[in-house]
């Protein structure tokens, strides 16, 4: 079950994308895979959006040249879609597909602007949950998919899954959002803002044209995936993870530098668990990850917020939606609070949409959208396998 | 009453004082600052512990040359000590310190290493509340102070308060321990590493000797003092202080780009009220912040933890306590949550030891200690008023 092996493939667009910012994206290349079979009436598709760090790899492994699976290469949602899983790719057609500005294969930041022959860095067009959707609806065309059977995603991913049902929403049958909000709080915005910041103020930034001066600025982009990581946690897994414990080296010495309690007594130093894994977590992402990608990406969640034209009522904005719905949240998730996927349910009722909602009590925070919770799972299984299936007329 | 005016006094310490860390700090200064007057037996002093980013400078205001009171030089606990107010210096003779290590005055990295002749720079040593306690004990011998009424503190004011009554429980009557804790949790310490982080790699640090190089890692301070007032403020506040609001240039011109809903549609740009303020808090802060302080102050609050010694119990840990104590603890403060508090009340209460305990439904977060809620201000009022002033008594 988990040897399904996945190959991404590439389509390109010709006609330019006009986007919210006023700017136009002349021609681009979306990245996708998809999993599963679309059936003959193309009514089994369901398309993954992504959130922050992920991409078009949703699910299964990645081969080398002699077609054997590579290791640690599943897909970052493999847990839940795939065969027999709970979105089961025996019976839907999953599309994964890598938003506009990333940097794992559409076109993006680092990618050669035609207008100047350099690669775009900085002047990459700001782009918006509402262009995302746009594309993605375009790419739906071009695989000639009229309808999707569903839309689903996490976080991030669950903004593009509301903008859908609101952008098209003769085009979704039912939408997923998972660990999900409306729109951003303060509170996130300014968290946003500090990994910008640090981003933008290295000096390796050189004004978001690094790859022209041949540097990156790994400073910037490791405090922000530190920052990242702390709001993605809650404070009880931390502790049960890290609490205050020592990183091993100093157990092994304890009275090390002559001074009681295995303090090493630095500043600078790595003391506790919790300051290693962080670091080791900033190390590795600022070596794959964009920094002018993560600028687009945490704007395109401080911009979005359907409710805006409607002087913030959600419920006004969401009348648009005629989807079925699913919302999940998890208690100690801080980032995207179950109180905010309450405000998503309570605005789908006050247009008397269809709506289910599981609030699951998970100890893992925001990140608990990725793990395998056993009861968020049963959800979604259920989810698909009564409503979705039952909508679209049963198997593929 | 608001006309207190004080001037700082420096006390010079000759005999070296032994660090936790096993360093030695040779000669060393203490600036201080008192209100009210010493009674005839000595017993109505109340010494006031300092948090992360304040000082001696307490309560009142300070005089120009002409002796007039210099505008927005009130103390950073003037709503909570003075003639009249909650802690009256009418009846108490208060006492704020500087700690070692700080940039306000006391012996601290920006002063002369006399080893070299050069700024201590990165090389001060470590220093711990054990040690900041210590030295202000010493400081109390050389004014004939043998036994406080009271020592207070918030945050990690309070630590050191509680650090005195475990390491001088025969010269502490009281201890007023404000939005405290026995320990930082794993977040608090993550908190604190990212801040760190930030200020070591900005490239104008150099090693901690950035004054030797005629520079300030502005850059880190900045990043670093934006991280921690995200987490002073509560979620709410910071939604009903700032929310989504634009900032104000954006809403004179909707319309600016062309762009819909008044968005300017930058990654660079402020966009939001939130990030105006912190950009702002975060640039006054990198002018007047010595950065090895930084460092140096939250590796103090890292390392606090009384129940380290005694395998984690901290009911064990607090045995050593004889005075009694009031707790504070405020509602949205999740920083250092009333469940902090909590433990602290049910360790003391194991010990059978004196607790009155004070948990208050204040909007502000961690800020609330600083603020003048009047519930808060009450609690401390009527301990002074009644428990204090009992014990010691009556007046001055």
């Amino acid at each position: 079950m988990d040897r399904l092996i996945v190959t991404p493939q590439t389509f390109r667009f010709d006609t330019p994308l006009p986007l919210q910012s006023g700017a136009v994206l002349p021609a681009y290349e979306l990245v996708v895979e998809t999993y599963g079979t679309l059936n003959a009436d193309r009514s089994n598709a369901v398309l993954v959006c992504h959130a922050l760090n992920a991409s078009h790899h949703v699910a299964g492994l990645h081969a080398d040249a002699d077609g054997q699976p590579l290791p640690r290469s599943e897909g970052w949602w493999h847990n839940m879609i795939g065969p027999g899983k709970p979105v089961d790719t025996d019976r839907w057609f999953v599309i994964g597909v890598n938003n506009l500005g990333s940097c794992f294969g559409s076109t993006g930041p680092t990618h050669t602007n035609p207008a100047t022959g350099q690669a775009w860095g900085a002047d990459f067009p700001v782009v918006t949950v509402e262009d995302w959707v746009n594309a993605q609806a375009r790419l739906l065309d071009a695989m000639g998919i009229q309808t999707l059977a569903a839309v689903m995603g996490g976080s991030l991913g669950g903004m593009q899954t509301l903008s859908w049902t609101l952008q098209y929403p003769d085009r979704v049958r039912h939408a997923v959002v998972v660990a999900s909000a409306p729109n951003l709080t303060a509170e996130n915005i300014a968290f946003n803002e500090v990994a910008r910041r640090a981003i933008v103020t290295d000096p390796d930034f050189h004004g978001g044209h690094y790859l022209a001066h041949d540097t990156l600025p790994r400073r910037g982009l490791r405090i922000a995936r530190m920052i990242g990581h702390i709001t993605y946690l809650s404070d009880d897994v931390m502790n049960a993870k890290f609490g205050r414990t020592l990183k091993p080296a100093d157990l092994e010495n304890p009275l090390a530098s002559g001074a009681a309690w295995g303090y090493r007594y630095s500043t600078t130093d790595v003391e506790f668990q919790i300051e290693s894994y962080l670091r080791y977590q900033g190390d590795k992402f600022s070596e794959y990850f964009d920094a002018n990608t993560y600028l687009l990406i945490t704007r395109a969640l401080d911009y979005f917020d359907p409710a805006r034209a409607h002087d913030g009522n959600l419920s006004r904005a969401l009348a648009r939606a005629t989807a079925k719905f699913l919302l999940v949240s998890f208690t100690t998730d801080w980032r995207f609070s179950p109180a905010r996927s309450r405000e998503m349910v309570k605005a789908l009722l006050d247009n008397r949409r269809d709506v289910s909602y599981a609030e699951i009590d998970a100890p893992h925070g925001h990140d608990a959208f990725l793990l395998d919770d056993p009861r968020y799972h049963a959800a979604v299984r259920t989810y698909f396998e009564q409503t979705v299936a039952q909508a679209t007329g049963g198997r593929a």
